[in-house]
């Protein structure tokens, strides 16, 4: 099959890599319809991360059941299943507690010589317990868009207001306008925030950022946007922060805007971030997040996506196919795109 | 009046301190019954933080009302009341969000002038929100130990709790046998825990542990620490874990054994810790906690203490007068004691 590998720094490409195949009986074979870049791809895009060249890419990906093992049972060939970033078997005592990060037997795509989801296709383990079959069939472009997000973003969004414990009525920061930020602010808005206030200083993101429900944009950086989030919330701070980038700088302005007692939602994965402790301390400032259990927040995200409640996918604003992953890449880490659609298969 | 100042590390000695008086309309003066030395004191005894010679200290008191300024309308001459180790105003929008250690206009005892509860009397700013009256009359030695603690240690242990997210049925961790580790594990007990681990390796103070609720001891430090309690639950780690000490290896310990996508309630004053990111990122474990609003938890643990449903005050096992006080800051330095009740004046 054909598939993406990362090169060296700057260079995605395609090349030729063996036809997946059951190895466990709780495998399936999927048919990649739909993948898409990550950020987090691109810190190893841009070098920042070490990465093996010939060493598959890609985690988020839509597709087709090609073949199951045989103690698969509730995946049949034909259907169209989500697979979440992780793999996981849906019986360990964390996949049980819903932390399927965490599952005791499971890991990621591309990791461990498993495929890559920027490919033709795919050996899932745990079949059962890690795909998701989507209901109905003949769902629009834009839908199917949507339903690619819950692959990471649009769950890892709603890790992040999730874990920094947004509820009706909350007065919400997100910091960062990537895919997660944005759809961060769509997740808080989806548990009822009264106030979003969306970090970004790009306007085709503030607009897309101000659709998703972002009530208030502040294009400041540092400081500067410390001290414009303490003018809107009378000196208080906000009572959730969703920290969707992961430097040190988004860090910092995290624990700056969050008012006493509240909690710093993170799922940018963290590079030169030192945690604020004493601040933390003196202020009662939480952190929770981290690498986000997709898998358990599909099915009741799905169900807002299919009566199209929310519409994730508009992040999605590139499209190629599998030979434009490289453009697919560039795209995103120039930041003309702020997520890169990359459609393997027409179904 | 007579109060306890510091002198130089290791010197702590009663001198003679202005009488306090009425400032502000809203001030009440407390003459002080019972003080009592707190972990976080014997930093500065120890020389470990920066303390001014001169300077006041304790902050942790029950007295009498002596006087009161003309705006205060809920307190009297006469009455008994619990000072929380924090002043506040309870109007500014961090006290109405219940943390009132981050109020706008409040502060600490000892520091910036205002007298430490270790001393014959306090000027309490803000007295109808800071100070809680205890209801009834003639209560025993013992009760008034345990009303004691809820000016620190009670509420500070339950705040680790609350902080963790403990619920009932909780498998919990206490780490550190401190005051404050003791009360947090009856803490734990109090709100539902089936199951708390407490470290420690002094005897008497687990034979405590096991009588404020915990089930399991676990005497090792570090690694082997880890092990027993990872061999404990399965592999799986607890549910909440309190972290009651806040050096960099207790810190450690709470983060190794705190189970993906749970909590570590944190109230021991960092000093030298380093936050491990990236496993609270790879395994989504939060932390939550810091300086506690005991203000807060008064009115709700006191109603346990006069039920006698907790005796927090069993904890204080040193005890002895306001020219003894150098002496119950060496006990607690030694170890000799858990913690050290001064009884500033008999009432």
């Amino acid at each position: 099959m054909r598939a993406a590998v990362f090169v060296e720094p700057g260079r995605i490409e395609v090349a030729e890599r063996p036809d997946p195949q059951i190895v466990q009986p709780t495998d399936a074979v999927v048919r990649v319809a739909l993948a898409c870049v990550c950020g987090s791809d691109l810190w190893f895009y841009r070098g920042q991360t070490p990465y093996e060249s010939d060493r598959p890419v890609g985690h988020e990906f839509i597709g087709i059941v090609e073949d199951v093992g045989s103690q698969v049972g509730g995946l049949h060939k034909g259907d169209l299943v989500i697979a979440p970033f992780a793999y996981s078997d849906g019986t360990c005592p964390h996949c049980r507690a819903g932390i399927t990060t965490s599952c005791l037997h499971g890991g990621f795509w591309a990791y461990g010589g498993m495929d890559g989801g920027q490919g033709e296709a795919v050996r899932v383990p745990f079949a059962d317990a890690t795909l998701v079959p989507i209901p109905g069939s003949g769902h629009s472009a834009e839908m199917m868009r949507s339903l690619l997000t819950l692959s990471d973003v649009m769950g890892t969004g709603h890790h992040a207001a999730v874990s920094a414990g947004v509820t009706r009525g909350s007065t919400v920061a997100v910091v960062g306008d990537g895919a997660v930020g944005l759809c961060a602010a769509l997740a808080a808005a989806r548990l009822g925030a009264e106030r979003i206030i969306a970090l970004s200083r790009n306007p085709a993101r503030q607009a897309l950022a101000g659709e998703f429900g972002a009530t208030d944009i502040v294009a400041e950086r540092g400081e500067a946007a410390t001290e414009a989030i303490m003018a809107l919330t009378n000196g208080v701070g906000v009572d959730a922060t969703l920290e969707c980038v992961g430097t040190g700088q988004s860090m910092a302005t995290a624990f700056a805007i969050t008012r006493p007692g509240a909690m710093v939602g993170f799922v940018g994965v963290p590079h030169g971030v030192e945690v604020p402790l004493q601040t933390m301390f003196s202020r009662n400032i939480g952190m929770h997040g981290g690498s986000a259990s997709v898998r358990t927040y599909i099915p009741e995200l799905m169900e807002d996506v299919l009566a199209r409640r929310i519409d994730p996918g508009r992040v999605l604003d590139f499209e190629t196919d599998l030979d434009g992953i490289g453009e697919a890449y560039a795209a995103m880490d120039q930041r003309r795109a702020i997520k890169s659609l990359v459609r393997v298969a027409s179904i």
